[in-house]
């Protein structure tokens, strides 16, 4: 019996394999996404999405193949010539790396990875047309505090602000309001295989959208803002969607709903104390984030003396996978995962062995 | 019990509720896309579709999340200035829209939805770069015999060949040799659900892609041909993909390889005439595409005298879902899928539903 403590994809979510048998007995990998049935789906999906995650109703929802399209997408629909990135890790950073590739001026504020943000330190460029935040660095572990989110939306009130949330919802208490664009792909807290990815676009970013593209910007072919929300209002996408997936992010997120967001924020935070105990109890561990503040409570990262490569065997030889080190981390680090797909059993379970490696 | 011969999404291929259930448990849904597991289910899945369909060696395979992206990354890599398309239907039709929503000069060479193309007549522009075919028009049941795909790639060497397999493979017996690129998504032939597509790439249309992207030409940031192919080296993709539907194309892939690509095509044959011999009992119902030899095996198409819904609702009591027809012929036809995954038995009672209306 194994449990995925990595950081995704994850361990699934207890009810997804129910859910998708039920789903293939349905019909629902064979009816087309033309149809009433499939339309039927996606409205109910987005409906649980918007009541879990308290999405304003004025926001559209979008469905993408992954957070890396997000990126591109939101950077051709979006920004016209200039972007700012706050980089404190590789995902924030591979935002950045894609403005670049796609020929936008784009400057970014690096901290040490491992490191949070002192908004008093931001100089954002008054030519920049949109900030790109990162909830949760998934690479080091780095929370922003959603206080911070609501901090620089209220400093910037003319620039769209774009935030990855990929490793941060459901969990993270964002006001989604904060936010002009917010992304999430299902392999993470939402407990799912991997394959689909949620986009949620403010007013401001789908008249920005449609502001460039009648300038003539190329904004993306079939997945152009203007294009999605066209079809978004049919319950539908442009093109031939993961629709089995889509059907079955909405019966996890109406299980989380039937949970209660609350309940599962306390637990994970219940689940992050464990943890963060666990790894302070060893002396070979550290935990990598210092401050208390902006250290992440879905994505655990710690600091092996010796290096992390025997400590990740040790852990799957117990039936517990948790994460290597990131890029320059690999072979120092682990990261643990720490989404709503597991339980708090499991969670014991990982802390135990833990405890008991020297 | 529904058997469903829509174009796709369609019936699923037997085995595929089986492998799923096999795949969930063997974590193939949790395990990282960076894996050596999940790199061994991408390599397994290559080499089984390289057997089936009889891919050149020096051809690279990549996997996209659908059909529709893979235009857009065959224009932003193998295109410069100019593609020219040929096009008999709604799909061949979008192609080179896209091209034009690209910025790409781009012409078409068009005959009425419903015939196929006679190629003396074809008149390919020098300077253009790249000529679209498509082997199947899911929109209309049209065929490109595979000899035309083969002499339209001797009468212009210098050009690249793309040619839409979508609802072509794995039946269509084509050289891939002639194709620089061919694309197809596994909810159609493959008896997939939606979410995943195959792009076959040629070195002559990877060089391209790199020369363009050298000149400065934007080829699609992740979804690169270089960035493909430099993951793909490494049976890799370059994000997170949906790496339960790469395993479970693997295994529907090596299933029909055990069963046998000749008996697949044959069997495929047998349907298709036991199909147009029932449509032509009903006198109230005309095959739509007259010429046979561009007459589709795996989307059969007839025109229904007095409109095609109250046969489309007497076939869904009967337990048979079929396509409408497609934009302006709905309401008027209906399309009905031939795919590998529907059986003798079912195609049967599909014919005498067919021949008991009035």
């Amino acid at each position: 019996m194994t449990t995925y403590f990595t950081p995704g994809p994850s361990q699934l979510y207890p009810t997804v394999a129910g859910h998708l048998q039920q789903a293939l007995a349905d019909g629902i990998g064979s009816i087309s996404h033309r149809s009433k049935a499939a339309e039927a789906s996606v409205q109910a999906t987005t409906e649980a999405l918007r009541a879990l995650l308290g999405l304003p109703a004025e926001h559209s929802i979008f469905f993408l193949p992954s957070a890396t399209e997000c990126w591109e997408r939101i950077l051709q629909n979006c920004v016209q010539r200039e972007s700012f990135h706050l980089v404190n890790g590789s995902f924030s950073e591979k935002f950045h790396k894609t403005a670049l590739l796609l020929g936008k001026t784009s400057s970014a504020h690096g901290v040490p990875y491992g490191e949070g943000f002192d908004l008093g330190k931001l100089q954002v460029p008054d030519s920049a047309e949109l900030i790109a935040l990162i909830a949760n660095e998934t690479s080091t572990g780095v929370q922003m505090p959603p206080e911070d989110i609501a901090a620089i939306r209220r400093q910037h009130p003319d620039k769209l602000i774009a935030v990855d949330v990929v490793t941060a919802a459901p969990h993270a208490e964002i006001d989604y309001a904060d936010t002009d664009l917010a992304y999430v792909s299902v392999q993470k807290g939402f407990g799912m295989p991997a394959g689909l990815a949620v986009l949620v676009v403010s007013p401001r970013a789908l008249e920005k959208a449609r502001k460039l593209e009648t300038a003539g910007q190329y904004t993306g072919a079939h997945h152009s803002f203007a294009q999605l929300h066209k079809n978004a209002l049919l319950h539908q996408t442009p093109c031939t969607p993961n629709v089995l997936f889509i059907h079955l992010l909405g019966k996890v997120a109406q299980d989380m709903l039937q949970k209660g967001i609350g309940t599962i924020r306390r637990e994970t935070r219940e689940k992050a104390a464990l943890l963060e105990a666990a790894v302070s109890r060893n002396s070979s561990l550290e935990l990598f984030v210092q401050e208390t503040r902006v250290r992440s409570e879905t994505i655990v990262v710690a600091t092996v003396t010796g290096g992390s490569e025997p400590l990740i065997q040790h852990l799957k030889e117990k039936g517990f996978w948790v994460g290597n080190g990131y890029q320059q981390f690999k072979g120092k680090q682990i990261r643990i995962a720490n989404f709503p797909a597991t339980q708090n059993g499991d969670v014991m379970g990982l802390c135990e062995a833990l405890a008991n490696w020297q």
